[in-house]
C-alpha cells in the first residue's frame, strides 16, 4: 500500500494533493490509492462473511475489532474525499459518493440495530470503482456498450416482466384451486404465485411442487412457456447488441438525424447527400 | 380518486361525458378514471390474495365485504361502459369487453361453486389496460414491437413445442420402462412424461428422479438436449425481433433499391423521394 | 372418419385407389384418411399411457383390446401401404416407412417381452406425419426453414456437446475427490458426473448437492459457467437463423457460387457480373 | 490398432519416422496412431470411473494393473514425443504438451497421495486431440469460428460474471438477513450466496429455500432477475457469431466500397479486383 505521505504542505497544497490521490485514478498515486482500496473492500467484504459463519464464533471479537478499524478509515476516506472535492454537493450525491457512505452507514446503525450489520456488506458495491481504474482501457469501452445495450432495453424486459408478474399471479390462483385441497404445499395464493414464479423462470426448487394429475398437467404447460418465452428477454437484448453494429452515427447535416445506415448515401428523413464519412470509419 | 361527477345533464349529455370518462384516457377525467380503476384492480386482486392465507382467517369476512363491494363497483362500471358505448355489440366482445366481463363473472359464480371464487384474480388481468393509460407514450410503439414478433414467431414456436410434446411423451415411456421397476417415482407414463418435461424445460423440481444408472444416463441425454435445444425459441424470437430493425419492401423508383428502413422517406441510395407506403404498412 | 370404401374395382385400380386414398394427401379421400390416422394414432398413445396407471388397473383387459385391435389396424395399413406403393423399397426405407414399422413391432415384441410393450408409444413418432396434411401451407415452410436452421447449427452443437461432455467428466471427478468422502450422494466418479451434467445445464435437481465449504465454491462456479455457455447454442442457432435472411440464393453464371449478398452486383469470387434477380425477389 | 513398426532403421531415420507416427496426423501412420491413442484415452478414463464404482470394488486390483499399464504406456509416449520433437522446449510447453504431462503426473502423485490418483481423469482432455485428426475436415474451420467467438465475448462475460458475482452476495447478505433468525438452512453468509447463486442462475437446487414471506418475495424478484439477465451472455455471443458472416474492412480500390464477406475476392458492386488481405488477417 504505497501511499503518498508528503510532509504536510501549506493548505491550500494540501488539499490538492489529496484530490490528485483519492480521485485521480490516472496519476501512480492515485492508481496505488484505488488499488488499496480495493484490496481493503475485499478483505472487509471477507469479514462480514466470515463473521457470519458459526464455527468461527471464537474469532468473532477480532471479526469485529477489525471491521471497526476498516469502517474508521472508510469514514476517514468518505471525510476527505468530501473536503477535497472541488464541487462537494456533487460528490455526496453522486452514484460513487451514495456508495461511499452506504459504505460506512450499516456499522454505525448496527450499533443501534444489530441485525442491520451485515448490511455492511453493501460495501462490496464499492467494488463497481474497479472501472475507474482500469478507465482508459479497452474494458470500459466494452462495459459502456453492455450498459448502452442493457439500458435501451430495459424498458422493454420491464413491459416483459410485468406481462410475467400477471400470468404467474393468475396461474398461480389456478393452481391454488386445483391442488389447494389435497396439497398443503399450496397452502395460500401468495405461496402459490411464488411456485409459478419458481417454476416460469425454470428455477424449479423442487419445494413446492404439484401432486395432482391436474396439478402437473398445468405445471407441464407453464414450463413449457417459460421454457419458450426465455426467449423474449434474450431477443430483446440481443437485437440491441446488434444495432450499433449495423447503425452509424453519420448526422444529416440538413435535417440533424442520425440513424443511418452504414452504407447511406443519402438522408433517408429529407434526402439531403450525407456528409462522406470515410474518415470516421472506426465505430 | 378525482373522478368527474358534475350534476346530471339531460341524457344524451350524460352518455357524452361517461364515454369520455370511461373511454377516453387522453382527456383528464378519464385519465383519473383509469388511475383510480388500476388502483382498485391491484386493491383487488391483493384482497383474494390475502383472504387465502390462513393465518389471517380472522379477517376473512372483512375481506369477503370489500372484496363484494368491489364486485359490484365493477358491475356498474361494466354496465355503464356498455350502456354509453357507441357499439355495444363491439365492446362487449372485444378483448377488454370480455376480460371486464371475467372480472366480475367469478364472484357470481362463488356463490354457487365455492372454489371458483378465486377465480376473481383474473381480474388482474385488467391490469393490461395501464397500456390505454400511457397510450400515447414512447412504450405503446416499444409493447407494439414487442407483440408483433411474439405474433410472427408464434406458429414457429407452437411447431417447436410440437416436436417437445412427442418428445417427451417418447422419452418419458422409455424413462417408464427403465425406472418403472425399481422407482416409485416413475409409477406410470404420464407421471413420466411429466418428468420428461420438468428435465427437458432445464426446471428440475428433483420430486422425481432417477435412481438406475441407465436411468441416470437417459436424463443426462436429456438435459443436454433441454440445454440445446433452449436456443431455439432464442433464435426463433431474435430473427423476428431483429427484422423490423433492418428493412422494409419499399421500392426506390428512381435506382430500384429495395432496402429501406422501416421509417425512410427518401432513398439512401439516390435520393429520390420513397413512394408513400402507408397503405402497404402491414408486412 | 369419412373413409372412401368404393366397391372393389378391378384389380390395378383398387391399387391405385388405395395410393390416392393413403399416400395422397392432397385429395379430399387422402385428407380425410390421414385425419382418421391422425385420431387413431392419439387415441392409441392415450391407451398406452392409461394402461401404465395403477389405479386404471381394473380396464387394463380393455386397454390391451384396443390397443390390439389398433395395432391390427396398422398392420393392415402397413401392407397396405407397401402392396400398393410404387416403389415399395424406397418406402420401406424412407422415413416414414421405418416410422411406421416400429409404430406396430413392440406391440408383437411385446408377445415375448413384457416391458418393450410400452415402446408402441413410439408410435407418437407417426403424428410428425400432420406436416404432410398441412403439406401446402405455410407452416411447411416455417418447418423447413428451421429444420435447415437446424441442420446447419447441428454440427457445431455437437461440437460443443463434445466440449461439455469433457469438461463434466473432469468437474464430476474433482467434485468426488472433494465430496466423496463425507458426502454419501457422491458415491463414485459417473454420479458426479451426473451431477455436474444436473448442474452445468441448470437443471438442478437437488438430488445431489454439495455439502462441504470447497464443494459449493466449485459448484457456484459450475453454475455460473453454465449460466454463461447457455449462450453458445443460442448464438449458434441464432446465427444460423439469421442468414436466410441475409444470403440469398443468387448463382453465379460464370463460377457456379451461390453465397452472394443480397445487393451484390457482382460475383465476390470470380468478378462476374451476377443475373438480374428482380423478378425472384421473394426468398 | 496398426502401428508401424519397422525394423530399426540408423538413429536418426528412427528419430524422423518417430515423428511422422506420432506428430504427422496427416499421414495414414499418424492418422493410425491417433485413433488408437484417442482409444486408450477414452478406456483410460473409463478405468478411472470403474475404479469408484463400490459395487465393482472386486475388479479394484484389476482396474489398477490397467490403469498402470496404460500410464506406463502414456509416459513412454511422453517421453518419445519429446525425444523426436524437432523443438523440445516448445512442445513441453505447449498446450498440448502440457496436457499429455498432466495425463501422467496424477498417476505417479497417487503413490504418495491416494485421492489425486482420480486426477488421472484430466487426461480425458487429451480427447481435444481429436481435432487434429479431423485437422483437414470442415469441423476444424466451424471450431475456429466458434472458439473466435468465445475469445472475443470472453472480457464481456467476464465482466458481467464480475457484476453478478457482487450483486450475488448482496443479495446473499440480504437474505441471511431476512431467514437467517428462522431457517437453519441460511446459516451464514457464504451459505447465502451460495443460495443466489443457485437461484440467479436458474439452477434451484432446492437445498436451501427460504420459509419466510419476505424470504420469498425477494427469492422471487432473483429468479425474474436470474430469467431476464440470461439475456445477456446470450446477447453477447450472439453478436459475436454474427459479427464474421457481416464484413471484413476490405475497401475496393474502384469503387471504395468497404462491406465485403470475408472470403470475398472480387467487389461486389463494381467486380473489380479486392486488394489482398492476407497480411491484415487480425480483425
Amino acid at each position: 500500500m504505497k501511499i503518498y505521505f508528503p510532509s504536510l504542505p501549506p493548505k491550500p497544497e494540501l488539499k490538492k494533493i489529496l484530490y490528485t490521490v483519492i480521485f485521480k485514478t490516472d496519476t501512480p498515486a492515485g492508481k496505488n490509492f484505488d488499488i488499496a482500496l480495493l484490496v481493503t473492500i475485499v478483505f472487509s467484504v471477507l469479514l462480514a462473511m466470515l463473521e457470519s459463519v458459526r464455527s468461527l464464533q471464537n474469532f468473532r471479537n477480532l471479526f469485529r475489532i477489525l471491521e471497526w478499524i476498516i469502517t474508521v478509515l472508510f469514514t476517514i476516506e468518505y471525510v476527505l474525499r468530501i473536503y477535497c472535492s472541488p464541487n462537494k454537493r456533487k460528490y455526496i450525491f453522486s452514484f460513487y459518493g451514495i456508495i461511499d457512505l452506504l459504505a460506512i452507514l450499516p456499522s454505525f446503525l448496527g450499533i443501534l440495530f444489530s441485525t442491520t450489520r451485515y448490511l455492511s456488506i453493501v460495501r462490496s458495491l464499492r467494488l463497481l470503482r474497479i472501472f475507474r481504474i482500469f478507465k482508459l482501457s479497452h474494458f470500459v469501452k466494452e462495459s459502456d456498450h453492455l450498459a448502452d445495450s442493457l439500458k435501451r432495453s430495459f424498458s422493454k424486459i420491464l413491459l416483459f416482466s410485468y406481462f410475467i408478474i400477471i400470468m404467474v399471479t393468475i396461474l398461480g390462483s389456478i393452481m391454488y384451486m386445483v391442488e389447494g385441497n389435497v396439497n398443503p404445499s399450496f397452502s395460500n395464493i401468495p405461496e402459490s404465485i411464488y411456485w409459478a414464479i419458481v417454476t416460469i423462470t425454470t428455477v424449479g426448487y423442487g419445494d413446492i411442487t404439484p401432486i395432482t394429475f391436474t396439478g402437473q398437467l398445468i405445471s407441464s404447460m407453464v414450463m413449457l412457456l417459460g421454457y419458450s418465452i426465455i426467449a423474449v428477454p434474450s431477443g430483446i437484448f440481443t437485437a440491441e447488441m446488434i444495432r450499433p453494429l449495423r447503425k452509424k452515427n453519420i448526422i444529416c447535416d440538413n435535417c440533424g438525424n442520425k440513424e443511418h445506415d452504414k452504407d447511406a448515401k443519402y438522408c433517408k428523413q429529407c434526402g439531403a447527400s450525407l456528409p462522406d464519412t470515410k474518415n470516421k470509419q472506426k465505430t
